[in-house]
């Protein structure tokens, strides 16, 4: 059987194993242009209002796609709704946003350009500047093959595009999952049994252990919080939603504390502790949470790596930036 | 002559130009392991206390090392004083800040971090923090050879040692300097001749085109502003030194607006403009300002290229982030 698999390990086709959760795969069909492109406006904070927060500021790439605070902070210093989820592994979900009112990567990075409470711009202002520079134009020629036009369609599919590249393969569970033993400790495999057998994996499975169904938060026992967000209620109407939030990936869960769509859980015995209960009505004791917690940092896999970016400068028209405006 | 330069370029030799300004020296004699641990701590937001606000967030490498904002933005979104110099070629300057009151970049590096208009954190906090990080304590470890200690000594070293190569060799102006008749236009050629006979030079010299001076802003008439800024005044006590500001480097001066220590020149044809008048006591036709600015724009030169820090994570220990604490 492995012989036909040409060009892959055979290694890998003889061990893999077959588990509810799945390695993540490498990054592959990219439009590495687009991506490129993308990359750019990720970090540019002209698609603010202030002109000093891009989507970086909040997805900061040299912390595991988070800004790792309770909830973030938006234009002038405003306190978010919620958690800034990571977007490591994004393009894995089944939709974007805690309560998935974005249908992908695309619908979803126009969202924030244009909230108040967050970038504050509008796009039609992000189009303008971006349309303004000419280094972009000449990038816009270069990947849309036409005369550079510049519009929120091209801006957001570009940042989508560079957004696909961000996954982490070859964290070691999954050399663990690709047959290498050796790649978790015997501690960590406990922990991952214990993860399985407990329930957490009814949730948090498939490539991104988590990411493909929404469910309730406070299962069990209903879920105390000061947070005002309703979930998937907001986007459904309906009352039955109240709660249900999109179950986070556990992909790189070391990094991108704190945790739950509050940012309440501040370390990941807290978190582990308080799932347990609220989802499956069990109350792990330390040793099983300590084992459960050094399973889940094995789902720290590569960053992506790749050069800070150097952005094409304004010009005189360029619109200017307006932080201190009322 | 040129013989005796053993391993550098004939060329660069026998045809170096003898010029008030000189070519950018390439990074030499640097640390790597300090300067990597450096640039990590450059990119780290968790030195400011709300664990939002970086040295990158107001000196941005993707943006010439500024933020092209007016003056900068704070802590809790306070409107800074004073507009963010440059930390490209920052190593050039006789001194740190607009009025010098930092000796040098080390000093610098310090003062951000626990101004409450800025990071707003302290000292104490900030080597908290990062002793508290296993990542980091592994990094301190390879690069001082002892146990590890975090210090603000330590961390200022490493800071200024990242900054140390963040110097933007090969600008087309510099070309010219070394020989290379082709590299600048005729038209930038007759800009940078306008630049010298009109005394801009005087000031604006050296390899940093500037940054080696303390000079009044306001020779021939006083410079109008709402800026309350008094410049080296408040460092000597002086009245006259009143308005005394470090003559700021041209060098990737395309890159770096708006202008002036209160940014209120947006673009460079103003800020040319109102130096003629106000430093000189001339008035430019607007071909000859034209041709100063196509001048100023052959001192872009290449930015630093690097990998973007990945950041180690905080631990349980690591003291939390505040950002809306009162």
């Amino acid at each position: 059987m492995a012989a036909t698999f040409i060009g892959l390990a055979p290694f890998a086709v003889a061990d893999m194993r077959s588990e509810p959760i799945q390695p993540v795969s490498p990054v592959k069909e990219i439009n590495l242009a687009l991506s490129e492109l993308g990359k750019k406006l990720y970090f540019d904070p002209r698609l603010s209002v202030s002109g000093f927060i891009s989507c970086n500021s909040c997805h900061n790439l040299s912390m595991g796609g988070t800004d790792n605070i309770k909830t973030s902070i938006g234009h002038k210093w405003q306190e978010g709704p919620i958690n800034s989820p990571t977007v490591l592994n994004s393009s894995l979900s089944l939709a974007q946003f805690w309560d998935g009112r974005a249908a992908d990567l695309k619908e979803q990075a126009g969202g924030p350009i244009a909230n108040p409470g967050e970038m504050a711009s509008s796009h039609t202002l992000a189009v303008d500047v971006v349309a303004s520079i000419p280094g972009y134009v000449h990038d816009f020629k270069q990947v849309f093959g036409d005369s550079g036009t510049v519009n929120i369609d091209r801006i957001t599919d570009a940042i989508a595009e560079f957004e696909k590249t961000l996954v982490t393969p070859n964290a070691p569970f999954d050399r663990w999952l690709l047959g290498d033993d050796r790649a978790i400790s015997q501690y960590e495999l406990e922990g991952y049994k214990l993860f399985k057998s407990s329930g957490c994996v009814a949730c948090h499975n498939g490539e991104a252990v988590g990411g493909n169904s929404f469910q309730k938060m406070g299962i069990m026992e209903p879920y105390q919080t000061r947070n005002q967000v309703e979930g998937r209620a907001a986007v459904t109407g309906k009352d039955a939603d109240r709660f249900m939030f999109k179950v986070p990936t556990l992909r790189n869960v070391e990094l991108t504390y704190p945790y739950f769509h509050d940012g309440e859980a501040e370390t990941l015995t807290e978190a582990t502790d308080i799932m347990g209960r609220l989802q499956l009505g069990r109350k792990f004791t330390e040793e099983e949470n300590a084992k459960i917690v050094a399973f889940l940092k094995t789902l720290t896999g590569e960053q992506p790596q790749f050069m800070m970016p150097i952005l094409p400068p304004s010009v005189d028209q360029t619109p200017k930036p307006r932080p201190f405006d009322e």
